[in-house]
């Protein structure tokens, strides 16, 4: 019988904070695409859109004039998802087939720039920090609200990931529960700790460390690594070196430290195919409950749709959505690929 | 304190099949939408394509040619996820961070007519009987096969869902595993089962039943619904009346019954927004490793990713990956809304 070769082989890998399978299938990635296309915006955008309701100046849905920001600007969304009022509601029976809870939240929108055509990979280091304690400031005021129990902050950015507006900027979105994601990182961190006495992602990063067969890059205190599980393409976590459960936890030094990561990552994905790279970015940190979670790990996840160029993205879909996620491309080759590309801006070559 | 009112107050709504939650925002629909269109495929297609390997008569990658096929033509998939050889493998400790397992199975492509240009709302019920008889016959044999332990039907239906080809089509992939999405709603059905006694999906039928609030059309034997947890803005769970734990269960009747069902569905499906509606479907159903399961229920779910009009669809991305599956419309408005679609296809209106 031949022997298993994880390269060649179809196989499963195990995410031990999801507690989900993948299906690799790393002989596949030679098929021929004949499917869609994605189209890329090639309009060179302006500094400045008078249309962009994000723009410095302009005007918004609700009436609300933005000012003349010059660094990172924080709004509520004017269309937010959750709703800030306290509802009175009668539980319905747990065993019930119609489980239903009211939920209170505040989404706010986080304007990197107020450049409309600057992207994370093309600004400087220190706007770059500006906008991370931004998120420290976002995550530790929302936090405090005392119905808050999660702070998550993410970024949308290309059209191909629902991003309505190419204005750069993220999004916040804090709630009264642990969303569904979130609860399971944190069943899997809690259990391994009071197993392990130690945290899962430091103990996993010392061994990704240790084999140094999944590692994109490293900066003093901050490591992006393509997980042994990911799902997508091109999929990275970025984790710290020190065990720090939240962002606000961050000294200045680390701050500057993982505006570079953020900077050189970006680059890279950047360079992959020469185009301003779309992914779903966010970050997963302890709950905001107000207890201490030593069994929470501060990570950020990137999941970039491309799978071979600009314009053809993996389509996680049939098989996918009802079976469980695949991917051509093993985890180890992609790595490879990220590690391999310059930091040096490819506008800038 | 206001009431909280389901159809109107942002909440979350938990999925006993998969134990996830979803957040749903109804207030959220009349957000104006600035983000990216779909192109809709507006060229009538030919009835052949010359260029398209699934016609008949045509070949493939591999250089087999198709028979000049006049039913369903089902083959092998030449760019199979997996493969059937066997591997040798020595198991890693279950205690690790990379934890694989090789993965055996087998993919196949099932076409459902040779016209290039026929999706299932055109089909005649006859040709869609047959189409379920296939289906019943595939499962059969594969699941026969000792080393397969499930058997996934699926389709692609739209270039937005990833499909390649045009040409009406769905697959096959049956594997040695259970995928990730059907272990957990095998976990839940089996914990229902030895607490009740019952079958979860039955009793959850029975209520949909009485309730009356979001079922889309009933036949003899089967009934579409929007389950009280979906995600997608339009999703759907056809099931049979009667417990079926299989395909392969389905008397006579039941198969003319279903194509009756499959064929009235997607004509509302295509009426709602007078296209073809695109989606992903695909049937659930015992494992087969030779068990009998009563806690099995045969069930099929329709995933289909459009939000307003044909060419904008729901973006599942940022916070539905890094938190919880969003929605803006409520279930029971989108069973109300297809059930008022009519089951007369828009074009031969
Ligand atoms: O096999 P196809 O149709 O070429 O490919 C499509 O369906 C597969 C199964 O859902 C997915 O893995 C692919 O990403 C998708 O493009
Ligand atoms: O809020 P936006 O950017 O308009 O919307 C985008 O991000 C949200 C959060 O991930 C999603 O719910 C929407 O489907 C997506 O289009």
């Amino acid at each position: 019988m031949k022997k298993f070769d994880i390269s060649q082989d179809p196989h499963r890998r195990y995410n031990p904070l999801l507690e989900e399978w993948v299906l690799v299938s790393p002989h596949r990635s030679k098929r021929p695409w004949q499917g869609q296309n994605e189209t890329i915006a090639l309009d060179t955008l302006p500094e400045l859109d008078k249309n962009c309701y994000l723009c410095p100046g302009n005007s918004r849905a609700n009436g609300a004039v933005n000012p003349l920001y010059e660094g990172p600007f924080v709004f509520e969304n004017d269309f937010a998802a959750l709703k800030t009022e306290e509802l009175s509601f009668l539980e319905t029976q747990t065993e019930s087939f119609f489980k239903a809870q009211p939920e209170r939240g505040i989404s706010r929108v986080v304007c990197f720039s107020p450049k409309h055509n600057l992207t994370l990979p093309e600004m400087s280091l220190e706007a770059i920090a500006a906008i991370i304690r931004a998120w420290q400031q976002e995550y530790a005021n929302l936090g405090n609200i005392d119905y808050i129990q999660h702070v998550q902050i993410f970024e949308n950015k290309g059209s191909v990931m629902g991003c309505s507006n190419p204005h750069p900027h993220g999004q916040i979105w804090a709630q009264s529960s642990l969303p569904t994601q979130v609860q399971k990182t944190h069943a899997s961190l809690t259990s391994y700790f009071k197993t392990k006495g130690s945290n899962l992602l430091q103990d996993y990063l010392k061994q990704e460390l240790l084999l140094d067969q999944r590692i994109v890059m490293q900066t003093d205190h901050f490591v992006a690594l393509v997980p042994f599980w990911a799902i997508w393409p091109y999929e990275t976590m970025v984790i710290s070196k020190r065990h720090l459960t939240t962002i606000t936890e961050f000294t200045a030094d680390e701050v500057t430290d993982f505006a570079l990561l953020l900077q050189h990552l970006t680059i890279k994905y950047d360079n992959l195919f020469e185009t301003s790279f779309p992914y779903s970015s966010g970050i997963h940190q302890a709950p905001t409950d107000g207890l201490a979670h030593p069994e929470w790990q501060f990570h950020m996840h990137f999941y970039p749709p491309l799978l071979r160029s600009a314009t053809v993205k993996k389509f996680m879909v049939g098989y996918e959505m009802l079976g469980e996620s695949q991917r051509d491309i093993t985890p180890e080759r992609s790595a490879q690929i990220l590690k391999e590309q310059s930091i040096i801006h490819y506008k800038q070559q």
